[in-house]
């Protein structure tokens, strides 16, 4: 599933937002473009923007190679805080743009111009590679984990966690391909994930291409279907973790896991370690980004509500630590995020 | 705001399921028309279709009138069946077709025939009435009783329980009309309801046209905002309420019960005595309404997954009597539905 590409000073990235549609890709050469791409979610999912990110830093690059030292690095500078102000919540992006910008200013005193952009593009590549084999990682460590709740499980996951995410194979999806592929899970109930459906858009989609046997269901139903013993556990992905392991994720995945909870079903979060950050103690400290109401009001279009209606849209929730189960790392399964440091 | 209106042989109801884009009144002159109207919730909401189904009942006496008695009565018998079957879920279709049933055995063997249609309409033009009274009891009992909690609240609504619902002023969103001109509700928060988005169609459009403070929320957001404290209580209507206090609902419902009542908020049903089904214990059984997929897969007649993709759509869930402060009712605020016995 190719979802980002980078080759001759060209980012190529599945538009995300016209799925399942169309399958359209776009080509962007500026940094800017990649900014709003990551804005308006052309690209989504933590570690994707995070590869994204990288790339259009290398773009940044191109852009101010020419200037003097100083001139230059002011220009990354700007580049950086562009890039970063794209998206508020996951913690990827910044820990991506971070790792762009010590090999910039490692390679800046050292080498050429045209070496310190071959630095990046390297950089960004490795980022890409290091996450598919994380991905990997994880989808093995999680479906070995999963082995021990039981087999023929009908699992739920939320918004999208899949390749489409992680430029890669996937971190809560990957684990559920796996899982599939190894007769531990028989079905995936899928959240459709209002505002965006990234569920119902990426999610089916990406099963669908994988034959994994799989239902959609709206976000009214997951604490009806818990409550019939219709679902065995739970797993979703994360865009920022905290010390204490409270996790920031899509809207919506606080609410599964505390139903989860009141049901007696386990709860998984998978997620790279990048996903950790060891600065914020708690989920409290998470900044949680607000979208526009118009998402909330609008589907292809139309209104969904009378006109002059105001809506309210957190793109993200905060789901304590005490609900959740396991961390399916590529370190292996953990319970709380110390165990990483 | 006018719903369900019968002159002259005619019912005439507001199409619901074109809210808010069209304002558009549908004429009924045929049983069959008015079980159609409720199959595909042009007319919904439990007292409203109770209602609707009444004056259903009068047109199906108009196509049986002129035949023997023992015929008209197995006619009427199909009339009633045919009613029953339009919706599963809600009692108050039920006991409304109970009540026409018996007012016409009653009639029957007293009456020509004319008089018996007018007491068939009589009867139906009764049931309105008095859910009418009973929706304004409700709203008075319903306020008295939030103000315990507090002024100035944030109530979180879901689906649609107002004027529409009942063809009268409302059960959960009566209330909060009610308190919010008494400054007891300072904001409303309607959950949009998905897959047929009662609440950002038809709760925004009544909220609007009382002018009563709302914001429209996802159904996935709900839980973050109890999170953050930005909700003081919770109330819904009910579609079917056990001897036991369990309450069918719109999915999604035990949701918020179940998430109000982790973060220790007072979550309300409000409902008409009618609504009370004393014939069954617990909401295990009721018996729950799925409905088609394509509620869940088509958006304004649009795909909102890949082609093939399979949806699951329960329409109502059960919650748990634990989870229920209390019910507002016409004969004042209970804790346990036997004390209406």
């Amino acid at each position: 599933m190719k979802v980002i590409e980078f080759k001759n000073s060209e980012l190529k990235i599945i538009d995300q937002s016209a799925l399942p549609d169309r399958e359209v890709f776009i080509s962007l050469r500026e940094w800017q473009d990649v900014a709003e791409s990551i804005e308006k979610m052309k690209v989504r999912g933590a570690p994707a923007i995070g590869i994204a990110a990288a790339y259009g830093y290398c773009l940044g690059f191109l852009e101010n190679k020419n200037c003097g030292k100083k001139k230059m690095l002011e220009g990354m500078l700007k580049v950086k805080k562009g890039l970063l102000s794209s998206r508020p919540t996951a913690v990827n992006l910044q820990w991506a743009l971070e790792r762009m910008e010590e090999r910039l200013l490692h390679s800046a005193t050292e080498y050429e111009r045209e070496d310190i952009y071959a630095a990046l593009v390297d950089e960004a590549n490795s980022i890409k590679k290091e996450q598919l084999n994380s991905d990997k990682k994880i989808s093995r460590n999680g479906s070995r984990y999963l082995r021990r709740v039981g087999k023929n499980l009908n699992v739920l996951t939320h918004c999208n966690a899949g390749a489409m995410a992680t430029g890669g194979w996937g971190t809560a999806l990957g684990v559920i391909k796996n899982a599939y592929k190894e007769g531990i899970i028989r079905k995936v109930y899928a959240g459709e994930t209002r505002p965006r459906m990234q569920g119902a858009k990426i999610t089916c989609y990406e099963l669908n291409k994988k034959s994994v046997e799989h239902e959609l269901i709206c976000d009214t139903a997951p604490g009806y279907l818990m409550y019939r013993g219709m679902i065995d556990a739970v797993i979703t992905g994360a865009d920022r973790i905290a010390l204490n392991g409270d996790v920031a994720n899509k809207i919506g995945t606080y609410q599964l896991a505390a139903l989860a909870d009141r049901n007696s079903i386990p709860f998984f979060i998978a997620a790279p370690v990048s996903s950790f950050d060891f600065e914020i103690d708690t989920g409290e400290e998470i900044n949680v980004e607000y979208r526009c109401e118009c998402e909330v009001l609008k589907i292809n279009g139309m209104l969904t509500a009378p006109e002059g209606t105001r809506a309210v849209n957190p793109a993200f929730d905060i789901t304590p630590a005490d609900l959740i189960h396991g961390y399916v790392t590529e370190k292996g399964v953990i319970k709380k995020p110390d165990e990483l440091q």
